[in-house]
């Protein structure tokens, strides 16, 4: 942890927590309509533009942080004790450790996430979002919602905007130190749009996203458009779901995302997360848009396409792609 | 024809040409290995970046232009008289319309592409080169060859570098009237020097390179740092074929192809001439390179995707892409 960041939590939390109790925190996975993809800051995690994204309902991570009767740091996912050198428990306990900051207050953390693995989506934002929420809880901290989103984003960019269902804007903020660069909830709610998750299978990924964030930053000649764009794109998002403006909202998805591929196709060499099989996707669905569906893609750091649309759409969309996984992220498990 | 296209055959040419006489000439096609992608312009087809080609020896066009003896234009392609309505026969008229500027001389214009119609490339480039050889020919016009290369770029951006075989460079060039932007043969002879086209079938393109250029620079929120970019480029990949430096000349012709395709998949609606087939050739490829293939690809307005490689990669070639066809540019046909 760089001082900076520690300083980030020396000022927000207490100088000495209490001891730990049994909590327990959830929170839902999300899909950037509007993408993060660029780094201001990388010791504070902090972007170089805001971004806007849509909660997957029950899809998410279900955190339970508890005093460690035996003394000692221990994780569990789904179930399973990790060894400590694992990495998934030592990001969970490395980010524990922001919270405790020296002090010896060892817990347990038991980790269940309820994303489908054939889904193919990360869980590393609801992961975040969810143990964050747990951490305060434990500590019987009294946190305000845009702190939790701020400490959250220590712990992965897009976990930042993972602390709530429904629609959330993150923005990128101005102050150096990224003390108001956190996420908030946007007030509206869209009872019939739905998303649909398209797993594109080509076994691992070449290149985690904060890597292939570096390499485009680095490299790519195009990239210096793409901050300004995409807060343009951002704004844009958001007056669209306010205006309840459906083609408009798509249309400007399906152009931020394929904006960002761009940047990292024009990276040397290219990083091409988007696959063969990704791009057959993309053509099924823009020869159904031609023949009157309106529907939109959207691509994150990896080979899967993630379709919105409303809800007298879904027919047609699972006619077109029987495998694909729908979820309602206004329904009964984003109104718990 | 603008005033100031017809200005500048004015200043080329002389005022009254005399009789036609029947004269024969061919030109090459050629591949862009630094892409030309969009106009300062379009009046007087005037490129926003220099380009750099290499010529594909037997394949392109002969042109033989001679008097009409009936007193009627007409166009013969490929043996076949057409139609003075067609397309391509009111191209080739509206052309040689540049030189004859009003004066009554009507010609007869007989075009053989030798292009295998499999290899699915364009004959713009050949066809325009060839039939402005064969007009100055025909009026018996002594010009200098920097005077052709930019006569022939009113017909065709690419026609503009398909005056001769090998290395051709295209530069933009600063004046406003663009009386500067010309290309000029480079002197370096590659004798192992391949190039594969492996046509990918994707029925008729969806759109003109000419369309898709102009739409790429007026949408695309990335187009604005390609510029400079291609220019950049296109220098490099010059010193990389003066230094014999086939890896780094194949590393920045593949980079500059997909940092061009990148302009266009972010402009809006996205503009993608590389279709999933496209994609899968160039898996191909990238996980041969891995291997230790030494080969890279190049790209324009379609789903054909060239290769570049030297002679002793052949056989793996072969082996990879069957179908491809291979051309030598320093072979026989290019030496006459």
């Amino acid at each position: 942890m760089t001082d900076r960041a520690r300083a980030i939590f020396d000022a927000v939390l207490p100088a000495r927590l209490p001891d730990p109790v049994p909590f327990s925190a959830d929170a839902p996975s999300n899909i950037a309509l509007s993408k993060y993809w660029g780094k201001r800051d990388a010791g504070l995690n902090l972007p170089l533009n805001s971004s806007l994204s849509i909660s997957l309902a029950e899809w998410g991570t279900t955190t339970r942080v508890g005093p460690a009767e035996d003394g000692a740091d221990a994780v569990w996912l789904n179930g399973e004790r990790l060894a400590p050198e694992t990495g998934f428990a030592r990001k969970v306990v490395a980010f524990a450790e922001r919270f405790r900051r020296g002090q010896t207050l060892p817990l347990h953390v038991r980790t269940e996430n309820t994303i489908p693995t054939a889904a193919g989506l990360a869980s590393s934002a609801s992961g975040f979002a969810a143990l964050t929420r747990a951490l305060a809880g434990s500590f019987g901290l009294d946190l305000a919602e845009d702190r939790l989103s701020m400490l959250a984003r220590f712990g992965s960019g897009s976990a930042t905007r993972s602390l709530w269902h429904g629609f959330v804007r993150w923005d990128r903020g101005a102050r150096e130190d990224g003390t108001d660069s956190f996420a908030r909830p946007l007030p509206e709610i869209w009872p019939d749009f739905r998303i649909a998750i398209i797993r594109v299978d080509t076994g691992p990924k070449s290149q985690s996203s904060r890597d292939g964030m570096g390499h485009t930053v680095a490299t790519s000649p195009l990239f210096g458009q793409w901050p300004e764009q995409a807060e343009a794109d951002c704004a844009a998002i958001e007056a669209a779901i306010k205006a309840r403006d459906f083609l408009r909202l798509g249309a400007l998805t399906e152009a931020n995302a394929l904006a960002m591929h761009a940047t990292m196709i024009a990276a040397r060499p290219a990083l091409c997360y988007l696959k063969p099989e990704s791009w057959q996707v993309l053509d099924r669905l823009w020869a159904a848009r031609r023949d009157g569906l309106e529907a939109y893609a959207t691509m994150d750091a990896g080979a899967n396409v993630k379709l919105i649309f409303l809800e007298d759409s879904a027919p047609v969309i699972a006619e077109l792609f029987p495998d694909a996984a729908i979820v309602e992220p206004f329904g009964p498990a984003a109104q718990r």
